[in-house]
């Protein structure tokens, strides 16, 4: 571990609070115990093995992840069952997913006849077996299978496949974030569940061996009373919360582990502070999925300002006449999306009681590929 | 060089146009030449080293970062002069910048007393001495001095500081971002130069010996036809464009030589095609600055299809019924702002001729510090 006391600390930098994030951590994984569900928590938040490995110490079945190449610095580290919730469909990603299979317990998502015939013509070539599960739009809107008789007849053309293997459904009601009221996204929750049961049962009852009806966000799972059938739940920011999820009423500021750590640069005047938070840092997201929930770029902590404008470089702060802010002063934000936040980085700084505990490599950033 | 031909680049990618950047380069170049002026491009566009030693190969005086960390990259790969466009207030990377100062002719920018007495306080301590350009608000409303008085009584309270000497003043006019037609952002550029050149004036008129006069942003240097006491200009984003710059009509989509390699991943229905490039890779910006003026988050090239929402590994199309895209077919994208997708990335392949030529390194990517 670097030896940097905590105030010097150069900004703009993340700080994670270990003790919060360890708490969010329990919280999750006692939900998941208390309703008998497994919990696959998506890294694509933290991106750091040493926190994918603790999920899993915590009771975690394993993690999901988004992208080949999180998988396999995920798999490097140790994490042993990993599905990719995303279409494969490029033929170097499909070549390094037969790899990772051959070392790892790897399943991935599929929508669609021509995805499969891919997923099935690369692993059949290579004598391996991939397990998939079917992507169901349960609102989103995104990628996915409508409910109905769609998903029958997917599963009916991709059976015969060599190379795959049925395990089961998967969706994620990113919609709850466009919603604006609890009641709203405990609705979204709820609608999110009873479809993958539906689907569940009708295909059960065609002799589908259905072993996997995975659901999840980190909003519909916060509000999620447990629902017959499913049997596996995939939130990924309830580790971290952030300004999006506080906005969303499923989190409170205290429960955000999380945040930047900024410095005033310039006071143009008594009424503006710029600090070196720019959207480079803080990205643009003002809600989940394009949907705008959160109020400026985001919440800053103990102080009357608010984050109004980002460029590059720069976040632009109005600032409450009465509040004291001098060039040289560090603040803290709670990010509005923090999951793109932590991606904008290399490294995040651990910090229990006030102080610098380790530095974490956030090694899975920057996975485009 | 890795050996790929550009059909086997997997995707996401960035793909630049090496004739195109050649000749963006060389027309900036030249209005500068015509009009007498020394070229300063900000490399925060394209943060690799070969291209920054390109722009000075063909003429540029020197390069403009952003912060300390990119200047560290660039002066390691030979650059000899260079401007940080901001104010750099913690010691840190004070500290940083003295040793760079050893190293390489650097400068620095500075709008208040509070940083004038920290950049004066490390570079004395240290025995050493760096350049400030007083930063002029010139509308953007950001960091800045307002023209009038205030500047005057800014130098002479910092001209006594040890460790720290005037060269000059400069601008950026980013408001030009906001603007909706041509004449607009000429009235900028003629606004940006004019508040310069007059300030100037007024302070040779005080017998300050004013070196440097500096404006620019890309939109502003394109429509620019030169000025009275303006000697340098400092456009970025002028070596790929990018769509904001196609919105504000100051590039044609021929001219952007940077471009988003993506594959469609999933057709869940004849209008909607999802390609592999979110906001993880097209950054959410709609317009410089924060102002909205682009359509969709990038432009499609040869397709009817509209990028109407990004989640971070999703871009969700529009795609006109008559439009045929299966999944595994690949487009391309000229991105709304370039600057931060080039930022999302380790790497960019360079082309010619639709063949692949070189890899870069995006080495000053993620300078978050």
């Amino acid at each position: 571990m670097e030896s940097i006391p905590i105030n010097e600390i150069d900004t703009p930098a993340l700080l994670i609070d270990l003790e919060r994030v360890e708490k969010n951590l329990q919280q999750m994984q006692q939900k998941a115990d208390q309703y008998g569900v497994r919990l696959r928590p998506h890294i694509k938040t933290h991106k750091i093995p040493e926190l994918a490995l603790r999920q899993v110490q915590l009771g975690a079945c394993g993690i999901t992840a988004s992208k080949v190449s999180e998988a396999e610095v995920m798999a490097r580290a140790g994490i042993g069952d990993i599905f990719i919730a995303n279409q494969i469909v490029g033929f170097q990603k499909l070549k390094r997913l037969v790899e990772l299979s051959r070392k790892t317990n790897v399943a991935v998502g599929l929508d669609g006849i021509a995805g499969a015939r891919r997923l099935s013509e690369t692993f059949s070539a290579a004598g391996a077996t991939i397990d998939y599960l079917i992507e169901v739009n349960s609102g989103l809107n995104r990628c996915g299978v409508l409910p109905g008789r769609e998903i029958i007849a997917l599963i009916k053309a991709v059976q015969p496949l060599p190379g795959i293997k049925f395990r089961g459904i998967f969706t994620h009601a990113g919609q709850a974030y466009g919603k604006t009221s609890l009641a709203e996204v405990k609705q979204v929750s709820q609608f999110e569940s009873r479809t993958m049961h539906e689907i569940a049962e009708d295909l059960q009852a065609l002799r589908f061996n259905v072993q996997t009806v995975s659901v999840g966000s980190t909003p519909t799972m916060k509000v999620w009373e447990g629902w017959p059938g499913i049997n596996e739940i995939r939130p990924g920011t309830y580790i971290f919360n952030d300004a999006i999820q506080v906005a969303l009423q499923v989190a409170q500021p205290e429960a955000c582990a999380l945040t930047v750590l900024a410095t005033v640069v310039s006071r143009p005047d008594s009424g503006r502070a710029v600090i070196d938070a720019g959207s480079k840092v803080l990205a643009l997201d003002k809600g989940g999925h394009g949907v705008e929930t959160a109020k400026g770029f985001g919440m800053v902590l103990g102080r009357q300002a608010v984050i109004d404008r980002l460029s590059e470089e720069h976040g632009i702060m109005t600032v409450d006449p009465g509040e004291h802010l001098a060039v040289g002063d560090c603040i803290r934000i709670i990010p509005n999306h923090v999951c793109p936040v932590v991606n904008l980085f290399d490294k995040a700084y651990g910090i229990r009681n006030g102080a610098l505990e380790t530095v974490f490599s956030i090694a899975a950033r920057g996975m485009t590929q």
